[in-house]
């Protein structure tokens, strides 16, 4: 069993971590725009990237140094995205030989991301200027790896940062990671920005695919706004530093860490959902009784991202009709007289829907029920015995504020 | 060539039509909620509906009747969209029994369409009790069609009425239709209720064919919300009247017809985008320089469903990064370093991204071009020749206060 622990990105042996106000952000807030986090030993990394067409360049830098190796470090902006911008690239090569340079490794040793607005030039001077200083503040401490947290943050109102700890072959093994993520998200086999790193000794092999299968059940259930961006970023990094008997093979250790690794990533994809832009609501929704977790999952995932249920959610009306509605366009067969809706939270639960027919119910406690600030969706079809959790949010008011003026 | 003329569902010959108030919608506004069209002689009829699995009993049933042959009228009702409700079917054949008994046709002479409420019993006592009124209101004036265009409105703000006339063979046909459409619109193979009349004798093989052709052109090519109906219907009623030759091949008479035809669902689906939930801003995407048709579309119907570049048409903002990043998750492969978009309105037009990457232009003149109430989204990519328009709108605070609370 994995335990919470605290430390985020800097919880993992050797892993040390910052954050700084460069300026590709404005000066009028002095907001931290600059991360870094650098291992005190090679890596080796699993990474998965947005399925988008249009990659932003940082994608294309990071993809081509993965592929010469291992890793030391990880740098990243907020701020600007340095997608479809001119010198995408060049600048992006620029952050990581910038870096590298600080650290006294290769260019090639480091990865980059970035994340803010598309289609405008990166100011790669304030950060190469920026660079030194943030290599001076590296830390180990919980305030090192916030530092990092919050310089990726982009319109997110918290931060997202979690750590897990496992023992593994009599060793203690810690997995920890940050995450930014509040709009633009409807992650397709990466997330937003995301940055996992573990003291784990684990082979290369493992170690995709342990990232592969805890983001399929984590990152890519979470959707604030149907957008799928093109920065999309999510990568581990792992140093061995636990000194645990190496994992090659699916066996109980392999599990364990799949299991620390799962808990860090759901509480970073709830968190993502939780704090979608402008949202005042975390709706969860489960998916049971149906012929597969695919199934399962599509239903759930086409019920999150319904824009009248998201509405319907803001306005805490239990309109159950718009979930059918969802259900029935999400392009899985299923027998609508034999569903069962029913909203839950703190405030309790209530059945609002059954054999695809609506029921008389308390409309007063179903309010109480939406009014609160995490609530559930629960769905039964009767298609087999498989199900699935996704987790989006409600649209408000202010999420149309904050995305009608974003470039100014 | 078509002529646009006035006259909406009553335009052709034969067809008369009516709009009332009888109660399913709350007496505190006295607005109508029940029409009826009625064919002097039985008609031909094609018609299509919502994919959405969950699919409201009116659908069923009208379904059953157009297997049963011709058709003399269309009942319809708003409010209550007798989806997911209890007794839908029974209550969906007695109103076509109420349409059947005023006007001396069997009850499988009637189609039956509603909208509304999902998941609420339809009040069919008052519309029973209201037929025999509504009939003798039937007329074939302007004003005739007019009540009968409100009375299938829901959130619309405006009614959507249009008719053309063309020569076929030496005589004058005319089509004319109603529609309603404001919210959980993303037709899919049918759009909301859309009654469509005609005098042109055509065989049940071409008028389908044609009905087809011209949904996939329109309605399909529109969206609000990405939220596909429970209700989504669109029928034609073909009753011969006009006397020209039958079309009963791909001639140039059926041209002619289709011409008309999609002249009339042109600006139905136009009006619909435009007056979608909260809109103030109709959007039109045209992109050019694809590979197919169909790879247009998808790319053109992504820019127009993606939230984020809806909410930055609100904010007058262009936004073109959200543009390009719409595109690329379409699922369509296309070279992002070969893109070009500009904006346009009545204001002006400017490109502000030239082989995907962003120019510098001139932000006030931006902002004027995209306050307009009507703007046009044009893009360029370089895979061939062929190109697609689909039709969408802003999302807007009202968009939310509308949906927030649509029951209540």
């Amino acid at each position: 069993m994995s335990q919470m622990i605290s430390g985020g990105v800097c919880a993992a042996q050797g892993f040390r971590a910052a954050g700084l106000h460069v300026g590709v952000k404005t000066h009028a807030t002095w907001k931290k725009d600059l991360a870094l986090i650098v291992s005190d030993t090679p890596c080796k990394v699993a990474a998965m990237f947005t399925k988008n067409v249009v990659k932003a360049a940082p994608i294309h830098v990071t993809r081509d140094h993965l592929a010469k190796g291992s890793i030391r470090a990880v740098a990243a902006n907020s701020g600007n995205a340095n997608a479809c911008a001119p010198q995408g690239v060049e600048n992006a090569e620029r952050m990581c030989a910038a870096a590298a340079k600080a650290i006294g490794c290769a260019a090639e040793d480091v990865l980059v991301a970035s994340t803010g607005v598309i289609g405008q030039t990166l100011n790669i001077k304030v950060i190469e200027d920026g660079m030194p200083e943030l290599y001076g503040l590296l830390g180990r401490s919980d305030a090192a790896s916030d530092a990092a947290a919050h310089a990726i943050m982009t319109t997110d109102t918290v931060k997202k940062e979690f750590a897990a700890e496992v023992f593994i072959g009599g060793q203690t093994v810690r997995v920890g990671g940050i995450a930014k993520g509040s709009g633009m998200i409807h992650p397709n086999m990466g997330t937003m920005l995301c940055f996992l790193t573990t003291d784990c000794a684990i082979s290369q092999e493992m170690l995709e695919e342990a990232l592969r299968e805890v983001v399929r059940m984590t990152f890519n259930r979470i959707s604030v706004d149907g957008d799928t961006s093109t920065n999309d970023t999510c990568c581990i990094l792992a140093n061995g530093m636990a000194g645990n008997p190496e994992i090659t093979e699916k066996n109980d250790r392999y599990v364990d860490f799949v299991m620390a690794l799962h808990e860090v990533c759901y509480l970073l994809a709830r968190s993502m959902a939780k704090d979608g832009e402008g949202a005042r609501h975390l709706i969860t929704c489960t998916v049971r009784g149906a012929a597969s977790e695919k199934q399962a999952e599509t239903i759930s995932k086409s019920v999150i991202s319904s824009t009248l249920t998201k509405a319907a959610v803001f306005g805490c009306d239990a309109n159950w009709g718009r979930v059918l509605c969802a259900m029935g366009y999400s392009g899985e067969k299923f027998d609508p007289e034999k569903v069962d809706v029913s909203f839950a939270s703190d405030a309790g639960d209530i059945l609002v829907c059954q054999q695809g027919r609506g029921l008389d119910f308390d409309e007063d406690l179903a309010k109480k029920i939406l009014s609160e600030d995490e609530i559930e969706i629960d769905i039964t079809i009767a298609e087999g015995d498989e199900s699935c959790t996704c987790w989006g949010c409600d649209i408000t008011y202010d999420y149309i504020k904050i995305n009608g003026d974003y470039r100014t």
